[in-house]
C-alpha cells in the first residue's frame, strides 16, 4: 500500500512547517514509512483530492487525511497495534489543551521571534505570497517586525513556562514515554531551528535537553534535518 | 476516621483561593466529606504540623498532605476505588501541562486583572501582610496596578484561548467527563468570582457554559460559594 505525506517546501532541504513536523513524528512514532512529497505555497493542486488547501496532508492507500490533528486521531485509529500516539479518551481530551496552546499561543510567540527568518527560507516562488500574508498579520513589513523580536524575548520566553515546568518534572510532556504532545511542542521549535539561526532559547533553559531528547527519536529524524 | 482541609480564610465568608479550590473539588470528586478550616495568613500555625506554610493542606485520619497537586495524587492513590483525578500515568503527564500553565500563566493573568479585589476581600488581619507581598510583585501600590486591568484585558482573554478552544471541543478539559484539569483550571475562574465583580470574560466566551458547568457538579459546591 502506497503511503505519502505533503508536507510544506521550503528553501534548499529547510522542511520547516510546525504541522507537516507533527505529522512526521507521528509516522514514525507509529513506524509507519512514508513517502514525503513537497507542496508550495503557489501551487496546492496537488492537495485537491483532500478538499483542503494545508499541509499536512496524509494519503494512506485511497484514504486523504488532512490536517495534524486529524492525522493524529486518523494513525491511531488505523494503526491500533502500534504505539499509541493520543493514549486513551481522556489522554487525549489532555493532549488536546497541548494542542490549543501551540496553535494559539507557542506559534504566535515564534512568528514574533523569526517571522523575516522563515521567509528567508521559503523557497522563490512562495515568496511574494508569503510576504504579503504574512505582512497582513503582522501589521508592518517582516523586516520591521523581526527587529521588535529582542524587545519580546523575554515575554516569549516566559509564555514557554507550561513546558518549562512540565519537562522539569518529567523526561517527556507525555510522561516516562514521548507522545502526541511532545510531537506538538517538538514541531514548534523544530520549526524555529529549521528556519533560523536565531537562539531563542537560554542556554540553561530546561527545555534544550528535553528538544535534544525528541530530536534524537526515530534515529535522529528531527535532528538530523537541516537547519542551524 | 476524621479529614480536614485547611484553606485560606477571606473576608466574611468569600473563600477564594484557587488552590484552595483544587482541593475541595478533588475531594468532592473522589466523594469524600471533609471539614474545612480556615487559616489566615498572619497565622499559620495550624500548619505545622504538615511542615508547610501554605494551603491547602489535607489532613487525612493522621497523614498530612501540603499542596494542590500532591493532594490530587494522595486522593487517588489512596482511594483508588472512587473516581480517578488524574487518570492513568499518561494522562496524568498531560494534566501536568494544564497545572503548569495555570500556575504561571494563569494566575499572573488574573493577579493582573483583580489584585486590589482580592485584597478588599482579605480578612483585615491579613491586609497588611498581603499588601506588602503582593505590591513588591507588581512593583506598585495595588489601586494603580489593578487601574491598569483594562489595558490588560485584551491580552488577558487571548492568554485563555488554550481553555477556550479546548471547551469548543469538548464538554470539559477532561474529556466527556470532568477531571483534575478541570478543577485546576475552575480554581482560577472561581478565584475570580469570589473575589472580584469584575467581568473579565466577553458574555459570549464559550469558557462561560463550560465555567457553569463545573460550578454545578456535586450540587453545586461551587456555584453556591459567596461571590460575584
Amino acid at each position: 500500500m502506497s503511503r505519502a505525506l505533503y508536507q510544506l517546501a521550503g528553501l534548499d532541504d529547510h522542511r520547516f512547517s510546525p504541522f507537516s513536523w507533527r505529522a512526521r513524528m507521528a509516522l514514525a512514532h507509529k513506524g509507519l514509512e512514508v513517502e514525503l512529497r513537497d507542496v508550495k505555497f503557489c501551487d496546492r493542486a496537488p492537495l485537491e483530492p483532500s478538499g483542503q488547501e494545508r499541509v499536512p496532508v496524509l494519503v494512506d492507500g485511497e484514504t486523504w487525511v488532512a490536517d495534524s490533528w486529524a492525522i493524529a486521531e486518523y494513525l491511531d485509529a488505523t494503526y491500533p497495534d502500534a504505539p499509541s500516539l493520543l493514549g486513551n479518551d481522556e489522554t487525549r481530551a489532555s493532549i488536546r489543551f497541548v494542542n490549543s496552546w501551540a496553535d494559539a499561543i507557542f506559534h504566535a510567540g515564534i512568528f514574533g521571534q523569526i517571522a523575516l527568518d522563515i521567509f528567508n527560507h521559503t523557497c522563490a516562488e512562495d515568496r511574494e505570497f508569503f510576504r504579503t500574508t504574512r505582512e497582513a498579520r503582522a501589521g508592518m513589513p517582516l523586516e520591521d517586525f523581526q527587529a521588535l523580536r529582542e524587545s519580546k524575548l523575554e515575554a516569549f520566553r516566559y509564555s514557554l513556562m507550561p513546558v518549562r515546568l512540565t519537562v522539569k518534572r518529567q523526561p517527556y510532556l507525555g510522561g516516562e514515554a514521548p507522545n502526541y504532545a511532545d510531537y506538538i511542542v517538538f514541531g514548534g521549535f523544530q520549526w524555529m531551528r529549521c528556519a533560523s539561526p536565531w537562539k531563542a532559547l537560554a542556554e540553561d533553559d530546561p527545555i534544550n535537553p528535553w528538544f535534544k531528547r525528541v530530536s534524537a527519536l526515530f534515529d535522529g529524524l528531527g535532528a538530523n534535518a537541516s537547519g542551524y
